[in-house]
């Protein structure tokens, strides 16, 4: 299983309008991890984002109890701290790639459901949302509320790691556990960055690592790209 | 959609072992209402259960946010009176068919997550559910841990209902928003009752009705555990 | 004490405006159990309601900590599923003899609180909460803010079981303790049924078990019911 | 009503052994207030008072909804600041003529539900609990857990204020809302004080109007407890 | 430390305009007690208040969790009743000395944050948010929203106690532990009394030992207002 | 205000022990961002964390009601998300520097309390937190506990961003608020980072912004680590 090369990235599926009564909706695969992510419109704008006239996209991030080897407890009495940073770095990264003054007076919510883990559930998330949002946003311009989509241009994540003194492309549960350094990097279609966080385990790590640990991942977020606009053609 | 006859099931599916974590699973599809059934084996017992040397099953129940036409809310202050009274429903209909000394000293949890509500979701839990305790037992059994299955025999749930006047087996969602009366049954494969809850949700009903309904009702579970042993085999 | 017969109601006795700042009260006893029920009318509706136009019936259930044998805790960190069941139960067996649209925008809470339990205080719930609720819209005629009373027929409430296979009406809190199966069934005065709900405490029971226990609850519940209407005279 | 003079109790009555379930119990009547108070033991302590080798008496205080003249919700997410207040006081107040060494290894919990609520309800939940407490006492004493009564003393509660000027003794609810300052005071058969709380709800008071409010509290506590006394005999 | 006489307080310390973004602040020490006060101006008022077109003055208090000798949780689960019983005493206190009516349709908001706690936080409080919520008014006269200060005379808080059979002023921790009796007494400019509260810790307490603390209490708060109204200038 | 130059830290004032009671505290300075850190040592561990044999370092953050220019309301219903993310990230970047095993079996709490707002909270907790964190160490050896300080090398943090299209250099809330990149960078005195946290407000960035941002930010955390030397001595 770990025979996979330094820089290849996992097997990947995106499976898209899996769920039948979201607006958007795509179950991705990457390697053992699958993350269910449907776009949920909403004609309306929470609260404090009323008067802007400018829409919103924002998101929510879930593990199913029996989604890991051994069955954890159910967020029932508030999410926890690391749930709301994953919801968070989601919302972020999407709403980077959406026009939103274009989308209008209306929310878009990517529920993330976590049906099954094994590493890198936060970064196919991201990946995954990307694709039921822009389903969500050609439905809305079918349905004729509005003229074209809003979206950009794609993005996508992935993570990254030093494991025994090796860089890494897309870590899975073994290799995350034994990693020195952990990096998650979201990029868009043109190269840009929208989020690099890393994280040193133990020992601090050097600039020089930083770097390759950057590169590596650029190289794979520009091929989770090419897919995504594989499966969604010219729209994206 | 609704051309099936007053007393047809919906098109059944059981998809065992879609969790590959799990001790056993199954994926119930009934129409367009599907629930994961997942089980988990622990090798220990809740405290207030410890001195009792049985073993335990209980029930955890949750509906995706967009399993829904329109999206609702998680469940994170607390599940709601509703999902409790799901859940327990649950948990005393598996149990009912279980040796719990047999068991041993775990604790069996029946995980039943909606992917997809269509109506019926509390009685397909309960269905999906027992295909899932099964495969968790036979793999206690293959693993050594037991030496034979303390499931004593099969057992499932169905609705009922009486609409426009009409009693109806198997209700979905369009039909049981609009029963007069309401009523869920669990049976096992020796045809005795586990659960009967009938409710008026407007006007009360007649004993002749009540009777009417029980009969459809047992004519529908007997059809659901016969699918429930065709699936597993001479097991269950 | 439980030289009672297997088909006799425990001594019940009805207090009507026990609680004088409410608008109807009853004070039930049925043997040692004993339940405060007041009605309280407020003249709005919750906002879901609102543009129905129809009045609304709904129920509170709680038990003093010294109501039983041993202290047990107050529920100050929200009810417990098993208070929401019966709050509900309550609820729904009120609304159906009442004609909400005549009720007018107004909204009538039950506080049904026990002070006293020794088995069968949902039951006694309903019983008694009927009585306050008949009282309270007595008042609001009286007051001359209803032309008559929207309360359409008398209802009451009782269980059964199943005691060392011998099937038996009104348990107690030992006869509920070694119950078989425990069924509870809500009735009105034409005799139609509002709720039925059998439970297989341990081993499931038979069709004709079933049919036995439903005759002796209908029994139970025609005698509640003549007391009620001998306390309340020709108004219920 | 308030045709009392200003030095005159409300109309007291106490009924003890109301709840027959618990050690000790007493509902008090002032006036219209109505609080049942329910004494508990447990053969155990609270963790942080295990080590003491003392016995603990503690106290908890509610209103059912509709003890007042209109509707107030159930504290079912934590009791309120006042409560919380109210409940201390209560429990301070008994254990200042408890010798808790003498108690032994136990824990007397004084339940005070107002099941009727007319001013004054804090007061009368003191002076009502001293009599289930020493009751509870004394069935330890009867049961051969205890050789005699560990109550030292009587103790009782009650509230002046300063309405429209004047300084007057238990104020009941219509009297209490147009109070300028208010005190309560607990005060022991020995006349002397356990709890002295002035609150000036407008303008503040001086030392003399204080004095004057002091003396007309201790006339009134001697009263209560010479009332306590004459219904317990010569055990308190 | 100790050493102190009876009748003496501790060294006071008042440090105007600590905080620099509040409309008001006073960082008071009194011994080795540090209480960081701010008045925080907001032009609107709470919605039950918003009829009444008079302002409002609240508070709120809490403790850093290393102000004690050894560190206590923050208080993230709701505060705890003693922090409410705090709260609302500091509220009263400072309402008692303001006139609403003159203040207008706005809150201030005193903040009291113990920075180092050795007894007598709750007095050092009212004592500190008293000069912090005269600057704030002296703000809102500058800035002309007012036209003259609606405060109408000081006031300070002081605790008092029986230690070691001795009637002592201005309880520190160390003190404070050992009190058989403890009084905190909250008293204005003009020597009349807004709040008195009196506990026996153990035993109960004469009314001539009463007196006696309350002598002494009355002593110290006008040594407090003293220093004050030093600080503050005519203008308190 | 804002004519520092882009790559000068703005005024930094270090003052230890500013909190008599803890192992260690120090009040941090810059510009006028103000937090108060002290360190708490406790002879226990986490129980997670018990069979390790190694000490633990965590973190609290809180900010004051009134440390920012508009009051904010405190956290009594759980820290928010973003305050969890900031308690880990200060926990982490302690523990990347502190020889756990050597710490021996005990736990030190950072607390962290924000007295004053002006941006940069969460990068001065770090960096106050960690001269708090070695006098505490410091005072484990002085009273025998330790042969010598587990702390390893010192560590800092600073945020860095670009604004109006420029990097600049530990950013204000003026300069944050308007920054379209905002990234913290924590490192140590070996010039070896610990964590990189970059974001894109609004647009993405380049890998070119990205690696100037670094360089900015690495400039700036070997300033704050020579200011910790300096205050410190040899020890650090």
């Amino acid at each position: 299983m770990t025979e996979r090369a330094v820089d290849q990235l996992r097997a990947l599926n995106l499976e898209p309008n899996w769920a039948p009564y979201a607006e958007g909706s795509c179950l991705i695969s990457t390697g053992r991890t699958r993350v269910l992510c449907t776009a949920s419109v909403e004609e309306s704008l929470p609260p404090w984002r009323e008067r802007s006239g400018k829409g919103w996209v924002t998101a929510e991030y879930a593990m199913l109890p029996r989604a890991t080897h051994t069955r954890s407890g159910r967020e029932r009495k508030g999410p926890k701290g690391r749930t709301q940073e994953i919801q968070r770095l989601i919302g972020r990264s999407l709403r980077s790639v959406v026009d939103l003054a274009a989308l209008g007076a209306r929310t878009i919510t990517l529920d993330c459901d976590v049906l099954q883990a094994d590493g890198g559930t936060r970064t196919a998330s991201v990946t995954g949302a990307f694709v039921a949002l822009e389903l969500a946003c050609r439905h809305l311009v079918a349905e004729g509320l509005l003229e074209r989509s809003p979206v950009m241009e794609g993005v996508a994540a992935v993570s990254v790691g030093i494991v025994d003194g090796v860089a890494r492309l897309d870590l899975d549960y073994a290799l995350d556990s034994s990693a020195q350094v952990d990096m998650n990097v979201v990029a868009t279609a043109s190269g840009r960055l929208v989020e690099v966080q890393g994280t040193a385990e133990g020992d601090p790590f050097t600039r020089a690592e930083h770097d390759r640990l950057l590169d590596l991942a650029l190289m794979g977020t520009e091929r989770l790209i090419a897919a995504q606009a594989a499966l969604l053609g010219g729209g994206a």
